[in-house]
This record gives structure tokens, sequence and C-alpha cells, in this order.
């Protein structure tokens, strides 16, 4: 099984995506601050997954708070969760996590410092543990929507490497496959950071899902050719009218899909959505640095003096969006009573 | 000025293009079988430039046929001619350009052939002055189409690299931007190749003209943006119908600037017409080797056995074409009429 993110005595275990497929290999965050950095340089990424190391990371941070004034103790945790609020700005996994975290803080006011940290830690480990169960039921839900024998586009990795495991997107893949329908998937290699190619093909590849790797330009053409029946991404933040950002690219899958009559379908927790956000225009969307896409593994690709623009993310209208797949069921247009409902379910 | 091509005292000289931008490096092709070689493996490539070598190629391959026997000589220059038509499928400027030799040929046929080598060659060159002329006239003609202030979005390397010299999409650029309009370019980085962050990032600075790099899937955001007032893309083979074939990603792109109300522009000289082909269906799309995907800068970046699809260009269909504009003027729909009197005139 793929273990993005553990909790360990030395502090937290990740799996340095920045490194696969050629290589898996661990790093383990001693402090809050290696935590902080995993995130920003994408050792660890995806919605979900940056939820956890966040939570994971405040647990760390607070265990290392060497105060015993109450205080002083809550000022320094206050600017553990500051550190990780800053390090990524579009998935609001990150904010919903850490006010979860902040949440336990104030129920445990009447408890020792000491007893605050267990239960911080206690609550990181269950925002995993809700995590897996929460894909696993979004796969459950999602599968009824795949038949046997289609064959399914989906863009970065949306899998276990982008949350505690089995995955958003990739989890409903994984329960149709496991539900013995024989589907294959079409896999974006996602430029610039390649997740496509270096992540959900080596998940996939894994679990022995017939998968075909294709450049980002050549997901319309394989539309046109009728070679996608659905697609399926996952979402960094959707509003409560049902815009959805997600890895830049996803718009335009949306409108390809939406020109060619395929369905689009967003698989995401109900964490992934901001109740406080009605539009799509609001989501702040993260620029990333230059190098991105001027370097490839370290060499330049191109001439040096280019500007270059490099949004990470970019906002998928909910009306070019068909359904989207949560733990709590399979939420349809239009989103604004969808979406109420389920606040309020 | 930058030259892809020239014919040299020691054979066909050839800017190997897949060393730039870190390498400016040439390379003499001192038979025809390392011409061909080097149109395979995109040293040389985009649709004009190819018929130029390919031209050189015979005029080269001419020269090298030792035979005094004119039946024994018309065989092997059949053979010559047969090597570079087998080298890439999609552009048709390749049969143009050596159904424009055979042509020499048969008119030399009272001739010896000696002389029938030297017409040869001087064919070969007239196609490229001739190409550099005609790309001068494609950028008067869509000099007209682009106001100052503009941004143009663009695809692959349709530039001075493509064609024998100036270019088709990038010679529109150069003419607007030495009329004195402050425009600027964004460029798609075009995988797999990478010809926009290799060739037309290059191009462009070398003149001094502003440019940003994007990845492919950023196109269709930096559309609803509102950051492209127009797209300018050339081809590598147009339908007597206007459907025209081009790097794969510029079909999305086509959907993408009719979504989003922005015009979409053709540009090529008519030897990219196909003037027996109606139908875009009909055109063969080179399918590529693996490795283009799963490998940058000779390092693997996906997992070992994943599968690839790598179709290297696609189809954008006329009614999604605001315009196309050749050396003979811009011709818009309906193309089928456009088209027959661009024949006939």
């Amino acid at each position: 099984m793929i273990e993005p993110i553990r909790w360990s005595k030395e502090g937290v275990r990740i799996l340095d995506q920045t490194l696969l497929p050629s290589r898996v290999e661990y790093v383990i965050c001693r402090d809050y601050h290696e935590v902080a950095d995993a995130i920003r340089t994408m050792k660890i990424r995806g919605a979900p997954a940056i939820g956890i190391a966040a939570a994971m990371g405040v647990a760390l941070g607070a265990k290392g708070i060497d105060e015993e004034d109450r205080d002083r103790f809550f000022h320094e945790f206050g600017r553990v969760c500051q550190e990780f609020l800053s390090t990524r700005p579009t998935a609001v996994n990150l904010a919903w996590a850490i006010n979860r975290m902040k949440a336990v803080i104030c129920k445990e006011g009447e408890f020792s410092l000491e007893c605050a940290r267990e239960s911080l830690l206690c609550e990181a480990l269950r925002i995993l543990d809700e995590d897996i169960r929460t894909n696993m039921l979004i796969g459950k839900h999602g599968e009824a929507l795949i038949s046997s024998g289609q064959r399914i586009l989906t863009h970065c990795n949306a899998g276990a490497l982008a949350t505690g495991g089995y995955g958003t997107a990739l989890g409903i893949i994984r329960a149709v496959w496991d539900a013995g329908k024989r589907i294959s998937v079409l896999a974006d290699e996602t430029r610039p950071a390649l997740q496509g190619a270096r992540l959900t093909a080596w998940e996939l590849i894994q679990d022995d899902i017939p998968v075909t790797l294709i450049t980002d330009n050549m997901a319309g053409e394989c539309m046109r050719r009728g070679m996608v029946d659905a697609v399926i991404v996952g979402a960094d933040r959707i509003t409560t009218r049902g815009d959805a950002a997600n890895k830049i690219g996803t718009y335009t899958l949306s409108v390809m899909a939406r020109t060619h009559n395929i369905p689009f379908y967003v698989a995401a927790p109900v964490s992934t959505i901001d109740f406080d956000l009605e539009l799509g225009d609001d989501i702040p969307i993260e620029e990333r640095g230059s190098e991105e896409i001027t370097h490839i593994n370290g060499k330049r690709i191109a001439p040096e003096g280019i500007g270059v623009f490099n949004p990470a993310f970019d906002v998928t209208p909910a009306r070019l969006i068909s359904a989207i797949i949560t733990e709590k069921g399979i939420i349809t247009p239009p989103y604004e009573d969808s979406i109420y409902k389920l606040k309020h379910s």
C-alpha cells in the first residue's frame, strides 16, 4: 500500500514525491519547519495530503514548544499554524485541517499543555484515518458511474499520493477496477511538475491498472477520436456554487469534455468545499517559480532571459462539471442547492 | 539571420534543432541518407523546412548517383525520392517539393545527366529562396490582422527554424513587430519535443520580441483570463475544405479560442495545401516513439513499463479557423471556394 505520510517516533515520515518514479525515498521531518518546507517544495502535494501534513506538522510543532506558560504556548502555537497556512494558498484543505487542530486546543483549554499536545497528535492521526476512509467512500459512490470497458482520462495526480492513501479520482478508478470492471486510464503527464507521468502512472502500474501516458496537449485529440468515456479529476477547492479549482489544465479539459459530450467528474472530500466562498474567481491561485517551466530535472530547456507565467491551478466553472463525488454521495447541479444540503446533512 | 538550412560545397548544412537553445551547432550532411536521417530525427523540422531539406537531399542524392546510363540513373533517382517521401508522413510540403524536383528531371530529359544534376540543385536552391520570399509575403498579409498592444498565442514553432527563414506564424509576428506595433507573444512549450520552449522562445528573444513561455495546459486559462487577442499557428497540411493538420494540441487551442471568441489564424504557404485531399480525417497522422514522452533530455521521467500514445499532429476543422494566411493573400470561409480560387489564380 502506498503511504505518502505517516507519523513516526522520529517525526513526520513523508514519501518524497519529487524523486518518484525513479526513487522511492522517505524523508523524516524532525521539526515543523521541515514539514512546512516539504509542502512548499512539493515533496508532498495534493489537497488532502497537504491538509494531513499540515495537521501532523502542527502536532509536531506543538510537541516542540518548550513552554509551560499557557499564554506563551498559545502564542507559539498560533505561529506554527500561521507558517502552515502560508505554505500554499489554493487548497482549502490546509485551512480546514488547521482549523480542526485549533479546535482541539480550544476544547482542551481546561487540560494540561501535555494533554493538549497529546490531543493534537490524536487529531492529526484521526484526520489521516478519516481521509483514507473518506476516499474509499468516494470510490464506492463513484464506482456506480463507470461501466466495464470505459476509458477514463485523468489529470495530475488525485491518487493515494495526493491523499492519506487510496486517492480521490484514482480512488474511484481503484474501486471500479476492484469491482471487476475492465477499464483503462489515459493519464495526462501534467506539466510543469509532471505529476501524471511521475505519480499517477507509477500508482496505476503498481496496481496493474492499464494506463497510457499522453502529453497534456493530446487530451483534446483523444476525446475527438472517441478514446475517452469519462474524465475524473480531483480538486483543491470547491466553492458553494460548485466552481472547482484544480491543477492547471483542468479548465481546458472541462471545455473539451463538454465539446465532445463526455461526462466530467470531480472527486473530492467535503473538506475541499470552501463553504465561505461562492465564486470560483475568488479562489486564490498560486503562481509558482519560473524554474518549474524553464528547467526539467535541473537541466535548462528554455533560453536564458525568457519570461514565464506559471499559474499552478485554474478554476472549472460549475456548469462544466457533470457531478461532484464526495464521501457523502454524488452531488449534481444545481450545486448551490446540493452543496447547501450537503453542509446541513 | 537564422539559417536553418543551406547548401554548401561539402553538402547540406543543417542547424541541429535538437540541440537548441543550449547549443547552436551545424551538421553537414554529406550524402542524402544523412539528410533523410536529419529529417527523421527532427534535427530539421517544420513543414516548409523539411520540404526544402528533401529538395536539397534529392539534389545531393542525384549528385551522388554514379551512373551514366540514363535508365539506371532514373531508377536510382526514384529510390532517393522514395527515401525522402517515407521520412515523415503528415507534412505535404515534402511530397510537393519532391514533385517539383521530379518535374525538373522530366523537363531535362533531353539533356545530359550532368546537366540534370545541375538543374536539380538549381531547383532546390530556388525552393529555398521562394520559401523565404513566400514567408515575407505571408507576414505582410498577416500584419494587417494584428493591432498594436495585442497579445498573440502561438504553438510549436512556425518560425524561421520551421522554414527556409523568417517563418510563417512567426513571420507574421515579425512583420507586425517590424511595422512598429507593440505586441507580445505567449508561447506554448509544446510537449513532447518542446519546440515552443526551445525554438520559438529562442527565435523571439533573438529578435527582441517580448515573449512569455507557458506550458501547453495553461493556454486555455490564459484565454479565459483575457490574456490572448489572437492565436496564430502554422500548418503541416491543409485540405481543400480548409481542415488543417498541425502540431498536436492545435485542435484543442482552436476549440478554446472559439469558446473565448478569439480569432484563430493559420499561416502557411500554398505548398501546404493538399489539393488532392478534401477531408482532414484523411490526413495521415504520424505517431512517434514513446521515448519522446517517457524521457526528457535522455532522462526517464515516467515509470518503466508505461504505455504511451504519441500522435505528433492533430487536425483542426475548417469551421474553427478564422482565416488562412498565405503568400497569395488571406483566405476566409467558405474555404472550399476560396481554396478553389487560390488554386486557379
